[in-house]
């Protein structure tokens, strides 16, 4: 690949030339969910989003270790995470179980949902609370090197230090620490621990009836939950590393205190290049549970929602994904999620067609339109991953397949080299790097691989039935076939079949 | 349910009556998988099993919390562990990867197969890296309590004391102590660091160049192997629960240290009842990778190797397991396991043919037999998890479940209740119990569910074919579906056709 890729670094706010810290590795981080219910749809957008990019970084050929953790403890409620109650313990207490027990059951539920929408496991998959000693010893340095305090057995980070050295915390999310200030002027619990209301708890004494808790030398408690992210990365990627990301939503607290927590431990921010994902919208709206306005990822496949016409399969939902720019939000209604779903058949029809073509010469004449199309649809993922742009090139071939397929274009127009190069183009894009799966070729299932030979014989029948002008057998096949949610299409080449 | 369970108890070597220790609950915990390669069959085997067993607590109506960890560090080679090298951190050098990269690869590895068993998720899957901070904490109380020393940044438990004391080391494992002495007269490294032969590291200060270590009192180093589970399971059931479970060959030194280590740190054995699997033979001999005498899960499945004559099916193969006793040794070889699918497969048309009978009489000559043997089947059940005699006693039924579809035995012999229970037990053994799926019913596929449809019209056709005496239709029917690895049977009721 001739081409360079430039990302998009939410730091500086511009488009730079991707270069790794140590050539031809990669490590990227990415805040993954916390598991205390079930994974919200928004999520599985970042992490599909961020699955595409890890796919294509290993097209690329990099070596990427991709840690991707999980939150089982300590993510706070509130806009501010000091004294409120632990979303984790709380859950555990409402339903009488142990954390760990609610925290696997939504581990097993966002795990079995991940490989619905067919993304890779991460390298490393850490857990908060398998990563206690490490952060304590990192509040311990935090405090060694001053940016630490404690108040009452917990543990704050001092975040106006920062900012008097010139260490900008505030950087990555743009807010000024003054605005902080007027921002936080809630009277939660410990609030008045603080020696500033920016400040953030690294380290929280546990109230006597708090489930989760762990000995420390300031108190028996637990980690602030911008902590762990902290942590875990130093651990698998080192202090200083390549890609992190997240949702965009986590950029202010989480990710600001993250680069505060580093540069007080390890006296650097942790990563090069910081990308985060927009937003996921439901008819043009913020999803919102209360408003009405939300649809969990089960009921968007099952079709169990009156937002909804109909259920989606999965990879119809990751090509919906896909058709949107990472960066930009994506506004989810169920006219472009049955676009999607036509786009996602076409797309794969026409692959499906494209490798069914055999070529008839060396060279042709579409050769260097095939190849420049290619080229530009790798050009469009290196500039910042850009999916539906490179989508959109795929698309521009589709037509010309589709020709060739129905001899509209002869296959002498097509030379031998530049049919393998689209061949192979389209299948690193489609199932490599965009990650999708052939519903019409997935099917595992012994029933589903019986159905292709019994249709050859239902084809076949009915091909009989209509020479002998038997309309009624070839009525009750194609009446038959509908019910049983099968579409047959006559073409020039015979007649195909499909599921509706 | 008026029968009482009784457990086969190895501690004690009788049947016990099982009293769980809080009337409703029951804590169990299973030693699961170290995953530093791809799981062995012998350890599909004993979840297998675990799971089948969990399956009956539940179905019993107890709340149960089923705790099995993940081994990701600490498992030594070796006899004797002391000194030898760690297996995560070998592998992890060999294939220059971070050992949990090499974690995470077979934890997900471990987690497909488990599913492909369809063996339900533990409660809670605790890893031993992420327990580190309660494993330092309990060899600290294990040196405090006095049966822990310190030599050269190694911690070692004095197994001499717990003896002297009248402690019983060695009880689970039926060995005295004298044998163990004379059985570690390995020349292994920090081998002299022991007082006493039998003693062994519960804190293994690392080499150099080791790659898991964690910060502890003592050094810089990892904790022994057994010392997982005991701190894993005490703080996930507390000091002693009901039930611990694993493989025959982890009784000792395993568990043996186990005991050691919970009697050292809480002054009492940790469990109630110990259930250990016993061993899966092949062709009658101890599965040897050396000896080319070993298959792995997949290649069974798959039918990639020599010792079987083709692939099975992971119900099959569960089918298979639950044929014998866990505490019987279990010998695969290819008869077997086809004997096993014949089994499976008359089993599963037993129970649809079943859910297809309709009652005719409120109470008939045969339902004392049903219920009788009913209460059987639950009977076994209650003798130690007796799975074989279970299935045994289902299979007894299914002649006459066969004799009533075909009306050898008319209708009004079975009442309507009786009917009513004879289907609740067989849906209860077979998927609740036993955990079993019907592979005709499970293929979830559009594909596979669109097959039945089409074949409904194919029978049609071939109906229609025999009617007008077209025999070469009705030839090329059934040669094509058997080609589709479609057959086609035909009974009174009219064709029938099932997956071959």
């Amino acid at each position: 690949m001739e081409q360079s890729l430039h990302v998009y670094n939410s730091m500086t706010g511009k488009k730079e030339l991707f270069e790794p810290l140590t050539a031809g590795f990669i490590g990227m981080y990415v805040c993954g969910p916390t598991v205390y219910s079930d994974v919200h749809l928004g999520n599985c957008r970042t992490f599909v989003n961020f699955d595409t990019l890890y796919r294509y970084l290993l097209h690329l050929g990099y070596k990427v270790r991709y840690v991707r953790n999980i939150t089982d403890v300590g993510h706070l409620v509130g806009d501010v995470d000091t004294g409120a109650e632990d979303k984790m313990a709380k859950k555990a207490r409402l339903e009488q179980l142990e954390p760990m027990e609610v925290a696997q059951k939504y581990t097993v539920g966002f795990h079995d949902m991940m490989r619905l929408f067919n993304t890779k496991s991460p390298s490393i998959e850490p857990r908060a609370t398998g990563h206690i000693l490490e952060q304590i010893e990192m509040v311990q340095d935090i405090i060694d090197n001053g940016y630490g305090y404690v108040k009452n057995g917990s543990v704050y980070f001092n975040t106006r230090k920062l900012v008097e050295e010139g260490k900008g915390y505030g950087d990555l999310s743009g807010r000024k620490i003054e605005d902080l200030l007027s921002e936080t002027r809630s009277d939660l619990k410990n609030q008045s621990e603080k020696e500033h209301p920016s400040d953030f708890a690294i380290w929280i004494k546990a109230d006597e009836n708090h489930l989760m808790r762990w000995n420390s030398p300031w108190s028996v408690g637990f980690p602030g939950w911008h902590l762990e992210c902290s942590a875990m990365s130093t651990k698998y990627l080192g202090k200083h590393f390549d890609i992190h990301g997240g949702g965009n939503d986590l950029k202010f607290p989480h990710h600001e205190n993250e680069i505060a927590q580093n540069i007080g431990a390890c006296s650097c921010a942790p990563a090069k290049y910081w990308l985060h994902t927009n937003m996921l919208l439901m008819n043009g709206k913020k999803m919102s549970k209360s408003d009405g306005n939300s649809i969990t990822p089960t009921e968007l496949i099952t079709g169990d929602s009156h937002h909804i016409s109909k259920g989606f399969h999965p990879m119809v939902i990751r090509f919906f994904m896909i058709q949107s720019h990472y960066r930009s939000t994506l506004d989810l209604t169920d006219e472009a999620l049955l676009a999607a779903e036509k786009g996602f058949k076409r797309l794969m029809d026409a692959n499906r067609a494209l490798n069914g073509l055999q070529s008839t010469t060396e060279s042709g004449a579409l050769d260097a339109d095939i190849r420049d199309t290619i080229q530009a649809a790798f050009a469009e993922m290196n500039d910042d991953f850009n999916t539906p742009k490179a989508l959109a090139r795929l698309f521009e071939i589709v037509p010309k397949i589709n020709s060739l397929k129905e001899g509209k274009i002869k296959m002498d127009q097509v030379g031998a080299a530049a049919l393998a190069d689209l061949k192979a183009c389209f299948h690193a894009f489609i199932f490599d790097i965009f990650g999708l799966e052939d519903q019409a070729e997935s099917g595992s299932s012994t029933g589903a691989k019986a159905l292709g030979g019994v249709m050859d014989l239902v084809i076949d029948i009915r091909k009989q039935a209509r020479a002998d002008k038997d309309w009624a057998t070839s009525d009750k096949i194609r009446d038959s076939l509908k019910e049983a949610g099968v579409q047959i299409k006559d073409s020039k080449e015979g007649a195909e079949w499909e599921l509706i």
